[in-house]
């Protein structure tokens, strides 16, 4: 049911090269396809698989995944047949040669080097993830995660240790640190600052931090890696700068990631301030038939504008759709809206996630905010197995604009984030929320979804009819009475009022 | 932490006085206390209870709510002694004289009648469940659900019974149909429409249709009944408009529900085409002192503009509230911004639902419309326990704001639902679903969101890259060949091309 427009008249069908074939490139890839029968498209990959489920691989390494081969959803061969793509695996993109609009390749296998004209390079080369030279760091026993063959290391390695250090506390270390629990190891996690998932806010993951330590993982915040020393046999020993020195049998490093911009960089292609490889609303560089996509490009923040940069799948395909788009169907095509970085981890039976601005961000672009968290059920209080829902949303102080949401709980965390970025999207107002008009029946949700009611208390506050105090230091020297009703009060385990007394019935 | 800005020198705290002591009536006096401390607020009730979660009254006849006494979310005690309302249950309203601003009320258990005085009247009444003038149809053993005591009739009638005929397949109906199966009843539902849910489009809830059929019940579409008659002992014989005989131990009635509006037709309250109290933003009535919300009151369309009654639970908590709004802040109240329709039912493993307008509806209204369907899964595919979900698009021609949407899966419909409900109040387009940034996990979603791909689609019908076939009988007479890969061929036990020849590998 799928027809292309081409005229098999056209002169010249475009040669497209593409530099990486995960999630961005492979997107790219097949929409090319799809837009045009003709085009010659080749990526090119520096490992071995193209287009597998990076988000995966923890859940492979701790076996929820057990089938190793549903984590390549496309292979070089099956591109190849099914959409005409020369795949070219485990070759380098070594440098590009914008006026000839050449890419010079490297063949891994072969260590033959060649040359590929272009009409058009989309470059889709992801990030790395971050090493810093710090000593011991290349001690064997250290691990970073981020194709088909660290996993393997990783789960290979997982099968004789006993203890695992996972550093950084970002999504893939706890999705790590809840995967090696699975495997029953003895799981120490590390973060910087004083929080897990530090693009939320704190409050906010403080139901996540607990979660973890309830399934036995030791938590250390607010302390970081001095340097590594091999302990005895294959056991490592990791400095603090606390002081403290962990020991371990393997290590995960899952600090972050930095932007793969050399070939970008080599080739004078402009880059943002964090190394980003610019681009425009349709993923063109500073050099208009050079793209860039998915975790090594720069976008714009749709919100408050400005340049951001997102590392994740959703952006990385759409990214890629919308440079093949631009290619094909030139000013017909659709710009790319920017990225808002909507995000979202499970740990154990807790999930919690983000969408658009936190809290901490607003106040380092100082912008004026309003900001409210409430607490409610995720469905009917009374149908079977309902959960707490703890939701934040901030909105601009001047319009009620929202600017961006968190949420955590046992269930239906996901779809509060989707409706607030799909709110995010529709430019809506705590306002709107307040009246947004959810599906509900008692086993999905709640008359009042939590959200309409975050828009309630977002417009008690914005009226003033509602003042609230976020912290109860601010009672100190005074005495804090518990007025809630006898039966919210016992409801509320998750939000005691410490050292209150009750005055209810 | 909430405190009130009225002012104890206010010369005259007004009496309001509402009618209907269940969701919008008990959301408004709720809402109204917490604005002004020192109203005078009665709230009348026919019944015996107030604030009963009428949405649960299925789950509890089939034991999945087990305690009755959760369904009570608030008791006329409860009610006065945390909001101090004066509730008087089992009491009738009868007559408005608009004049003296006076309803006259009658006690039902004292037999007394009374006048009370008001400034603002809020008329609750709700909705009555429809029980057409057929023969028969006062036999004992024919059942509607509208209250607690209904429901305890029918859970009691349950339990000697063997055989149940429920006609009617909207939400109750298949509700009750659901837990009679879970209560082992032999169910016969029967439908005068060719579908069940007949406010969803005929192809978006054969699933439904399916999991009813798979679950033992019954069906019997486009037949109605045409009379009731005694048979053998406490069995009733129902009269089929085909001329069929259907014998059952018991009748349950849920063909749907027609607007309460006795007393506001009395008091010369205008009234919509269906009999609706009409309403203005602020659900003033055509008397500015009167106020109607709920399942009984018109609001209006926001999609296409045009009036609109809805009868479900979160319009009418939400118009509780915006009638409270307005009596006490008047001009500083936001208006009720129109109801779209959102509402999902749960049927055994299937959910299906719809938001904004159906396929049916715009072709009614002739409006020029585009559509997609897509089937996918509802999280990344690779993750354990991924099922289908099929969504359903609908767009206006000319500009490609989404007016409508429905669902059905297995997980993960409510989320889908939520964001095209937020979609259509942000007045975004296809466009726009395209880049939504939902929260995307292995868990929780897919990097391609189900409703990313439905944008995708659509766009790529609106700009001609795709005709869909939307029937194959407009393939009569010609060879039908599936040229899908055979991947996508064996996925697709959904949707097989019945009669194709595969082409694939």
């Amino acid at each position: 049911m799928m027809h292309t427009d081409q005229s098999t008249e056209q002169p010249h069908s475009p040669r497209i090269v593409i530099v990486g074939g995960v999630a961005g490139g492979a997107s790219a890839a097949a929409r090319l396809r799809r837009l045009d029968e003709h085009a010659s498209i080749t990526l090119i990959e520096r490992g071995a698989d193209v287009s597998f489920a990076n988000c995966g691989l923890p859940y492979h390494i701790g076996g929820e995944i057990e089938d190793r081969g549903k984590l390549s959803v496309q292979t070089p061969a099956s591109l190849r047949a099914q959409l005409a793509i020369d795949v070219q695996a485990r070759t380098e993109a070594i440098s590009i040669d914008r006026e000839t609009k050449t890419l010079r390749i490297h063949k891994l296998d072969t260590d033959v080097e060649e040359d590929l004209g272009y009409d058009k390079l989309i470059l889709s080369p992801g990030a790395t993830p971050l090493k810093p030279p710090l000593e011991g760091i290349d001690l064997p026993g250290i691990y970073t995660l981020r194709n088909l063959q660290d996993m393997d290391r990783i789960k290979a390695a997982a099968e004789s240790a006993q203890s695992v250090l996972v550093i950084g506390a970002g999504f893939i270390g706890l999705e790590m640190a809840e995967q090696l629990i699975h495997l029953h190891k003895d799981v120490t996690l590390i973060e910087l600052v004083e929080q897990v998932l530090p693009q939320m806010d704190a409050e906010m993951v403080r139901a996540v931090e607990q979660e973890l330590m309830d399934n036995g993982v030791r938590l250390l915040l607010g302390d970081g890696i001095s340097g590594f020393s091999q302990g005895d046999g294959t056991v490592l020993s990791a400095q603090l700068n606390s002081g403290k020195t962990i020991t371990a049998d393997m290590v995960i490093l899952s600090i972050g990631v930095r932007p793969e911009n050399q070939l970008a960089k080599d080739a004078g292609l402009e880059l943002g301030a964090r190394g980003h490889i610019r681009t425009n609303a349709h993923m063109q560089t500073s050099d208009p038939n050079v793209y860039a996509v998915g975790d090594a490009s720069e976008t714009f923040d749709p919100i408050l504008g400005g340049p951001t940069a997102i590392a994740l799948g959703g952006p990385a395909n759409r990214q890629g759709r919308t440079a093949a788009d631009h290619i094909v169907l030139g000013e017909r095509a659709r710009p790319y809206p920017g990225s808002i970085g909507t995000s979202i981890v499970r740990v154990f039976d807790v999930a919690a996630g983000v969408t658009g601005h936190s809290e901490k961000r607003l106040q380092q672009m100082e912008i004026e905010y309003g900001k409210t968290i409430i607490t409610d059920f995720n469905h009917a209080s009374y149908f079977p197995g309902a959960t707490h829902l703890t939701v934040k949303v901030l909105w601009e102080k001047s319009t009620g604009r929202i600017l961006g949401g968190q949420a955590n709980g046992i269930e239906g965390v996901d779809k509060r984030l989707d409706v607030l970025a799909t709110a995010i999207k529709g430019r809506l107002t705590v306002d709107d929320l307040e009246h947004l008009e959810l599906a509900y029946a008692p086993p999905f949700g709640v008359a009042k979804d939590p959200l309409n009611t975050a828009g309630f208390s977002a417009n008690n506050i914005r009226s003033g009819k509602l003042r609230p105090v976020y912290s109860l230091a601010a009672a100190e020297g005074s005495q804090l009475l518990d007025a809630r009703p006898a039966e919210t009060h016992s409801r509320s385990r998750q939000y005691p009022l410490p050292g209150a007394a009750p005055t209810s019935r």
